[in-house]
C-alpha cells in the first residue's frame, strides 16, 4: 500500500531467514482483512510504501537453524501475530501478547512467500496438503475465526446462555459460528445485510435484529426475560456499538469486544454500573489454532463461508476496493 | 445531610414497615462511607435534607407479613443494597444489580433503627447476640470488606498469584485481607500514609510501594519478571488510578476495579491494547455475606481494623470532618 486507496502488486526481494528460529512460508492462500481498511481509508497513517497481509495459509520451503519442530514441506497455517509459545503470556494463552512477539503485518503475507519470524511457536502443521475446498476455511482460522472464538469465549458462550453478537462482518459471523459451537443456546446477532443476515443464520444465529444502539438492547432484554444476555460478542468497534454490546448484557454479564476500537472513549461511572466483564484485545488466535484446525480438517466447521470473494493476487487492489465499497465481506487471495 | 459539608443529627419519624417483605432493624453499629463524602465535598448533587449511612448491624424489631425467614429478636447484617436474593440476577451473584434492588442510601442506616427492604433476601442472621469487640468486622462485611472481596474475587486473586492493589482506603485495605484470605501468594499495595502501610502489612501485604502511576507500575513489573501482576485491585475511581491499575496487570490478567469512577473517561484503544480483563461496579457484597459473617464469628478474619475512630451518633458530623480531611480511615457511629 503505498498511500490510502493505493494498493499496488509488485516484486519486492525474496524473504530470507533473517533470525534462526525464522522459516519462510510459500503462501498458497491470503486475504483481506477488516482491519487493512484503517489505512486503506486514512484512519491509520502509512509511513511510506507498506507491505500488506498478515493471515497465510502455506507451504515451509525454509527454516532457519534453530527450528526445531518445523520442517521443510510441512503445510502450515499461522496468527497474525508470531509468538513463541513458550513465556509465560503465552502459556497463559495469550500469544498474541508475547513477550517475544512480531506483528506479520510488519512483514506482509499478501505475497507469494513470507517470512514467519518464531516458526515452531507460531506455525501449526495441518494434517497434509489440504484439499482446495479447505482453504478458505483454514484461512480463516488464521484471524477471523481465531477472533470470533476468542470473542465468543470471552463472553462464556456456553450451554443454556444466550449471546448476542454486535456486527456482521466476518468476525462477528465467526462469533456466531464459535457461540454455537461452545453451545449458547440462542444466539442473536444484528444485521441489516439481506447476505449477511443468511449466512449468519447458516451459522447458528437464532435471532437476527435489524434494530441497532438502544433499540437493540431492549430486543435483546425482551428476549431474555428483562435481564439481558448472558455474553455479549462486539465485532465492530466504534463508541455506539461498545455501549451497544455493554448495555445488551445483564449485570455480571460477558462482554467479548475484539473491534478495533478507534476513537472510542468509555465513560468510566457508565462503565461501572453495567457491572459487566469486559474483556477483549488482540486476539490469542494461536491459543485456539490447533483446534480450530481440527474441526476444519473434520469439516465439523465451515468458517470458510465468511469469503465471498476469491482473486488472483495481483488483482488485491480489486479486492480493497471490494471490500472498501462493502460489495465484499472478505476477500480471498490466491498467490 | 442538608448541604455539603453540613451534617446534622436530627429526630424523624420512627421508620416503619411500607412493604410486607419490610423489616424494622434497630441499628448497634453503623458507619460513614468513603461514598458519603461526595456530597459532603459537593461533587454529587444533594436534592435536599438527605438521610445518609448505608452499611449496618442490628437487631430485627419488626417485620411485615410476608417475611418468612428472619423473625424479631435476630441479630443481623445487611449489605449497601436490598435484594430479594432470588431473582436470577441474584442467584448468579449480583444482588447488586438485582431486579428488585433498593439502596440502603435512599433509606439511612446513620440512625437508631431503619427499614430494611426484602428483608429474608437481604439480611444474614448472626448466630446469636456478638460480642462488642466484634462489631466492627461484622460492620465492616457489610460494606466495604465485602467490597474489597469482591475486587479481590474479580481480580482472580489465588494459590501462586500475585495481585497488586491500587488503593489504601478501608477497601484497598480489605481487599489486601481478602487477596491474602483468597490464597495470593505476593499482594503489592500502593501507599504513603505510615499508618495505613502498617495496616496493609497487617492484612496480609507482603510489599508496600509508594510510587504512584507508571513509577508503580514499574515496581510491579520488576517484582513479577517483567510480566505485571496477575490481578489488580483499583479501589480508588480515578483516571490515574484506572490506569496504574490496568497497566499493572499483565496481559491476560484480571483487574477488579470499585473506586467509584467520578468523571473517568477510558481511551478505548489504550484498553483493547491492554489485554486485561475488567470487572466491577457497585459490588454484590449479599453474595460473600454468609461467608464472611462465619469468619469474622470465627475470628479468622479481623477486618474491623480499617475502623479508627469511634464516635457516638450525634457526633456524625465529627465523623464527616476526620476523613474528609484524612484524620480518619473509617469512622464507626454507635447509636
Amino acid at each position: 500500500m503505498h498511500a490510502p486507496g493505493d494498493v499496488r502488486v509488485e516484486d519486492r526481494d525474496e524473504p530470507t531467514i533473517v533470525e534462526a528460529t525464522d522459516a519462510v512460508v510459500r503462501v498458497t492462500a491470503a486475504c483481506i482483512c477488516g482491519s487493512d481498511l484503517w489505512p486503506y481509508r486514512g484512519v491509520v497513517p502509512l509511513h511510506g510504501p507498506t507491505p500488506m497481509g498478515h493471515e497465510y495459509v502455506g507451504v515451509v520451503e525454509q527454516v532457519g537453524d534453530a527450528v526445531r519442530e518445523i520442517r521443510v514441506g510441512d503445510h502450515v497455517v499461522g496468527s497474525f501475530v508470531a509468538s513463541d509459545n513458550t513465556c509465560e503470556i503465552c502459556r497463559a494463552g495469550y500469544q498474541s501478547r508475547c513477550v517475544e512477539h512480531v506483528m506479520m503485518t510488519t512483514i506482509g503475507t499478501q505475497a507469494e512467500r513470507t517470512r514467519v519470524p518464531l516458526a515452531d511457536g507460531t506455525l501449526v502443521r495441518l494434517p497434509g496438503e489440504p484439499d482446495a475446498d479447505l482453504l478458505p476455511a483454514l484461512l480463516a482460522a488464521s484471524d477471523v475465526l481465531g477472533t470470533g472464538w476468542f470473542a465468543a469465549d470471552a463472553a462464556h458462550a456456553g450451554p443454556g446462555r444466550t449471546v448476542a453478537v454486535v456486527g456482521d462482518g466476518a468476525v462477528g459471523l465467526s462469533a456466531v459460528l464459535a457461540a454455537r459451537h461452545l453451545g449458547a443456546e440462542r444466539v442473536v446477532v444484528s444485521s441489516r445485510h439481506p447476505d449477511r443476515q443468511a449466512l449468519a443464520r447458516e451459522l447458528g444465529a437464532t435471532d437476527v435484529l435489524a434494530e441497532r444502539g438502544d433499540a437493540f438492547v431492549a430486543r435483546v432484554k425482551e428476549l431474555t426475560g428483562g435481564y439481558g444476555a448472558h455474553g455479549v460478542v462486539e465485532a465492530v468497534g466504534t463508541e455506539e456499538s461498545m455501549w451497544q454490546a455493554i448495555g445488551s448484557a445483564r449485570p455480571g454479564g460477558h462482554v467479548g469486544y475484539v473491534g478495533v476500537t478507534h476513537g472510542v472513549t468509555l465513560d468510566g461511572l457508565r462503565l461501572f454500573m453495567s457491572g459487566v466483564h469486559l474483556h477483549g484485545g488482540p486476539a490469542p488466535v494461536r491459543r485456539y489454532l490447533p483446534e480450530l484446525v481440527d474441526l476444519v480438517w473434520q469439516r465439523a466447521i465451515d468458517p470458510g463461508k465468511v469469503f465471498d470473494l476469491t482473486l488472483p493476487l495481483e488483482k488485491a487492489a480489486e479486492g480493497y476496493r471490494a471490500m472498501d465499497e462493502r460489495r465484499a465481506t472478505k476477500v480471498l487471495l490466491t498467490p
